[in-house]
């Protein structure tokens, strides 16, 4: 299922790269097409030649923003580019990233993904200290945060005074006229990844996909706290801060990142093929077929039907051309709701008992139509298992998460919602269940942000910050237009 | 695979609707939102109150074309749509759909699927008449042959004297403003079908899965030759030419239609699976996984899969994202060809024997870069099978298929081609284990035009026309802009 | 003052050019931008090079229409060009020119200014000949109508085929592959001139003033119902129709034509100047200065200033800047009304005796509102005096005038309407004075079309089409979008 | 003449508005349409209610840039407003004004008219200060210097302390949330007046013109060094710096403000009147006709006219479509050169001794171009006359002048400019005759910045900005895009 059905909005596709020889704004461009899933709504690309800094961005997919005409002047061998879905800060260009400033070290560039937690804190430092700022993303925050002059004049003494006031979740790539540097907060919470390309060259990413699609090898994760330099000397890592606790956002493996992607040195899909696996274990049922929420929830429907040994198949079409429309359906349209998006597959469900799996359920305004889709296609019987546990917590760290209003899980317990969703059966992964899927295949045991399910969030969120994320309200900011 | 990779470009959607009390402007949206795939191009809508009509298209996706400002002026009760991509003509707002002109007897509203093989004749035939025409496309054509006077004024014998004159394929929906009218060709090359809503109005489109979409119960097929009349008084049938031989395109169960959509009675969906399976009947291979090439070989895989009883898989993905982009990769990136749009999933491949299935080969510029990708991902062997014939023909009945120098199978033998894509087996699906498969589940048994394969063009095709297609020029026509 | 304020919109500005070695679309280019003022609703041109011909148009004025892409495609060594001020039909792309269509003939083109006032009867004759028509234009009705074959191939013969049907106002430039066309309607009603490029090539504009600016020069007027040729043989003569009346309008005179523009030998500037001096004789009055609406009015106001020895002074300054704007004023700002155009230069009013010298009073909306500028500007008296007499009928020769209910001559007498705009003294000029001021510098005694001043039209009205122009429906029409 | 064919462009036009009950973003709009002669590229408001501030801008001229959809978010009770023309920083939206930012007092926007001559001084401390900056205009600078805390919390106190470090031009309105301001720089060297709406409100401009438009009086000019503060409690005055030498740009009198503006106590029509009587006066000659060249020209020449006693009349007609096109001339077209713009009417000039006058010429490539067009109009004599001396340096203050080397006068003496352009004679009003005619109107004699004239630069100049503003280069500043 997509993030806008499900009010699940990742935060940010955030890309760099330092690779003279090649042409860095296409490579770029070609990054963030393979990063597109996990932010539609504006893209961005600033390159530097060692001297001056271009940058172009605009609102809509990557494939919109740029052309040949507007990449032309994006010269140089080093880059940071930007996918960005609004999760903070309104829909607006002036939010877009990266965000570009003049300081008295030369240009630098920032492209963020996640959420500072103490960023109202932040901006009234800086306020106080007569800086003046433009936009309400966060983005402009750490720029001005970094182009503070410090006592050493190093980028990674700046940075790593920044990191030592930030709090929250980051995972940035920075543009200077020296270097490009890859850093991601104490926690690990959102994911970067760095990569070399064959004849030269390296390169940092939120996922690997794009690592794949640039042609560039996957070298190592970036570690929590970690900076790295990414310049002709190659790469060079400091550790801005010490590692806290692991916690990188398990609906990474849940949801968001493309099945093709190695997180912590595992594929995403292995993973999600497992949360399946135990989920059958769980909850087995009797079934004729075991069908997905394209697109998904494939995975762990065919790591369900093998567990249980029930044919996998399609039973949900969903059309391929989904893109923001203007159009909003009428009264009878709107009865008919999902069906706009998901087509039923009649000949394999008829008369089928059907086990429908779905990574997860969050404000559940789909289940429901979907379950009745399929009894429409004759399914005698709907089993809905859900590969992650009950979606109970707003995230703060990052991803535009629905209100805990919003949130179905968080008014209903399990019996609740699977009469509202009109299921024979419904059942959610436990907790425990998601761990050990997820920690089966990895390397070394790992720990992870589960505050969604669990509650637990792993930084210290500041309630002023808290309340107007909940409200959804921007209280402190001034500025429109 | 999708079209653009293939070469493949599917004529058009169109569609129709009479239905007074509903938005028919606003569910004529959703409809061609359902039949995107047949065309990317431009989309457009026309709608008539019965006594005028209005009009609006443009180039793009449906939901980039309409706005709530642009519906508004979208009045009546009755409009035909179109999704377009071009066939013939150039890319130009000028020869998008509906075509909407005056006549004597009122507006007159055309959306055409299809391509006339004599049009060089009729258009001539219009000139002499002294008839000016705009835009080089068909579907003038058309209008101002429906304009012309007949001895008796009613909008069925102007149609039937249209069909008498004119050559190849077409399924139209017209809106004239007294009805809305379904016509398809003698041989009914290219589907149409019948809806009615639950409480009333009855809808026309180029396949089921619309009706779905806007809630309309699919009734029946247009026949080959008729033309019914959809107004105050119900559904009327007259049959404007009589039944050639009949001769829907395969290659809609092949590739084109949507899967969930039923043509001739059949599900598209069960028609591919059964594809796979004579596939898997001709040419079992043992192999540890079995993978489509996602996302309409699918089908064919898992029928394959179950048939050899060799577990499906997923083994590629592709990018969610695809829209066109005005940015070409430079040598580097094009070296990496087809990795833009699908990525490998390694853990799924690695030292494993791998029968990857696609639809069809039409270029076949995209299986090589795939096995290669396989290949990469540590696929021990990849055996790839193809769930239709090869390839040989051009088509001229409203396929923008390659020419036939493009075509991989016109040039190459089928141990050529396995050489070419580098697998290590390939097999086609022979012509009698297409047919087999495709009529297994007719009510009765039907003929097809198989052309693309058989080169039997069931239509006698104009030579100079034909040579025109064949070079992709526009000889006749001299306008430009 | 401006058309826009007056309530008065010229139809057009059309040219053509025959030029061998040039750029035509270039040189069509400038030509359009030096009759810009004859229309600013759209802008085309189109050419050709002897096989196909290339079209551009669009909304907006000239230099927002073109730039150097599109126009790029415009080959070809001849071509014709369009300003458009809408006068029937809505204000579409639909309806700008050049209207381009494919004949037996090959491509043929049409830049028309004018109104034909029997094209209801024409229409009629195209649609049950069985010719659809797409746009509600009387541009794609001569097109339709040049396109029919008749018995000799010559497009002279089909031009004069035309012009036997037509009746009304038209000034045409026509394209075809062999060659440019210049024809003017049997009246010469609306202005067409020839002129000669110094070293080879042949152009046709609406005023003289095009042919500067491209630096041609004026060989001779078009004369009524002359057919001109422009092609390799140079320039060919035929009289497609017998010359009626003369009647060109003579609102060119009064308003329309740009001052440094040529009208049948005379310089619109000087006319200007006479209507002034006459105005003088007619109606002197004691002040200290004269002061015009600027721009138009200047070449009067000079005139009148000097034959009653009073010294001319700017009184009113306009906004230069004045285009399109989508904003409009609130209540607040509506009560001081012209003044958003115009602004007083009260050193030069304060304590005077001012005469203000306006060309027209078309709707009467602005001469109050002047006069109350001057009047705060310390006017002690203020005398308007109008170039030309009442207008008290609307136009149906292709200029947009208000409707009879609109127009203030046609409800008030001259005392009413000085009370109304609240002047000392008003006196229009007379219908005889305009009539010598006219003739006065011309080589031959000439007839006009005075219609909107005297109601005798020179064309015969068709009283359905009448009805419909006066009622500003189209009610022939049923097309929309 | 308009600035362009100059080479002049004049850098800003500034309001502010202070007016509880009035609709201030389209009073402000109204407002720019009277200074849009100030500057054409870009416009922008900025509003505030007190709480939030709310902002447009975009590229183009005010009527392309605003529309009802885009000003009603403009909420409030005041707003500051802006019309630009780069003087420095690229042509690009990110330098386009009011500048807007958030700061420790609330939203704080400025739109600036001028130039910060040691602007690089300033951005050099704001950087070593840690602010980095997101384009190259003197506003953000403003801004960011205005965001820095004082001792006092007073915003004048802040406003103060910038205009303590700053040097060169400013005339300024700034937007809090408390008031609205306006500031000029202790020279007065850009014009800034106040007035007063007849129910309440008060407002502030670059020129009383845009009072007159927006039904304000003029009160009086903001005093060089002043603060002034507009809010609950009416019109509140600080001396910021002390008073040092008047200066006010001369050149507003001989051609940047509009005729109809009034410039301490002066109207600016009667200036450029007495410009031309000194002209007359120290340059007479015989001659049949004099004429300005439009529109600039006109007073001056109406001026001398009248002095010498010669009639004046119009002898070039200027086209009024004039906008930016993208189509450039070829090479036939370039010849005929300043012909695209200017047209002679012949019917004035034939035989005759003609004085042509201009306001000023600063490169010299529209005069001699006029002159031949005069001649080919067969004109016996041309005696060039210029209301203002000769430009021989180029302007720091605030005004984008050509280069010094581009400057006619810098090259060549009197002489050697009358045998490039042609004339018969050529004279420039003395520096004494132009302040003679300036100062004759005024209520007490005042002293001017005469610095493109006389070199004498009345602020001190940082050497190294001067060299960067002769080439033209941005060498400080490193982003782009």
């Amino acid at each position: 299922m997509d993030g806008m059905c499900k009010g699940l909005h990742e935060a940010c596709g955030v890309f760099g790269i330092y690779a003279p020889g090649r042409d860095v704004a296409r490579v770029s461009f070609f990054a963030l097409y393979a990063l597109q899933h996990r932010g539609q709504e504006s893209a961005g690309i600033a390159t530097s030649d060692g001297h001056l800094a271009y940058l172009h961005k605009g609102m809509g997919l990557v494939a919109q923003v740029f052309n040949e005409e507007n990449m032309r002047p994006l010269q140089g061998h080093m880059a940071i580019a930007h996918n960005r879905y609004s999760t903070t800060g309104t829909v607006s260009l002036r939010n877009a990233q990266p965000y570009l400033i003049e300081t008295l070290h030369g240009p630098l560039g920032i492209a963020h993904n996640g959420n500072l937690t103490n960023v109202n804190k932040l901006r009234l430092k800086l306020l106080q200290r007569g800086v003046g700022l433009v936009s309400g993303s966060d983005s402009e925050v750490i720029t001005q945060m970094l182009a503070f002059p410090q006592q050493s004049n190093s980028w990674e003494v700046r940075i790593a005074a920044f990191m030592a006031e930030a709090e929250g979740a980051y995972a940035l790539t920075i543009l200077s006229k020296e270097a490009v540097f890859g850093v991601r907060d104490p926690w690990g919470l959102r994911p970067l990844v760095l990569g070399e390309f064959p004849n030269g060259g390296w390169a940092l990413a939120s996922e690997s996909c794009a690592l794949s699609t640039i042609g560039a090898k996957l070298v190592r994760e970036i570690e929590p706290g970690e900076i790295v330099r990414l310049d002709a000397a190659g790469v060079t890592s400091t550790q801005g801060q010490p590692l806290r606790q692991r916690a990188l956002c398990i609906f990474e493996y849940v949801y968001f990142a493309r099945p093709d992607s190695i997180l912590e040195g595992q594929a995403v899909h292995l993973v999600r093929q497992r949360l399946g696996e135990e989920l059958a274990r769980e909850a087995p049922v009797e079934a004729d077929i075991v069908i997905g929420v394209p697109d998904s929830s494939t995975p762990a429907a065919i790591g369900l039907a093998n567990a249980l040994d029930i044919p996998f198949t399609e039973g949900l079409t969903k059309n391929r051309y989904i893109g923001r429309t203007f159009i909003q359906p009428d009264d009878r349209l709107r009865q008919m709701g999902v069906a706009l998006k998901f087509n039923a597959l009649d000949a394999n469900l008829a008369g089928k008992r059907v086990i429908m799996v779905d990574d997860s359920i969050v404000r559940g305004n789909t289940a429901g139509p979907l379950v009745r889709l399929l009894r429409q296609a004759g399914a005698k019987e709907v089993h809905v298992r859900v590969s992650s546990p009950p979606v109970r917590h707003s995230c703060f760290m990052g991803v535009d998460m629905a209100t805990q209003e919003e949130l179905i899980a968080h008014r209903l317990d399990v019996e609740g919602i699977r009469q509202h969703i009109g299921a024979d059966s419904l059942h959610y992964l436990s907790y425990e269940g998601m761990i050990r899927a997820v920690n089966a295949g990895a390397p070394r045991p790992m720990t992870y942000c589960t505050a969604c399910f669990s509650g637990r969030y792993p930084v210290p969120l500041d309630e002023a910050w808290l309340q107007q994320r909940k409200s959804r309200k921007e209280s402190f900011e001034t500025l429109r237009g």
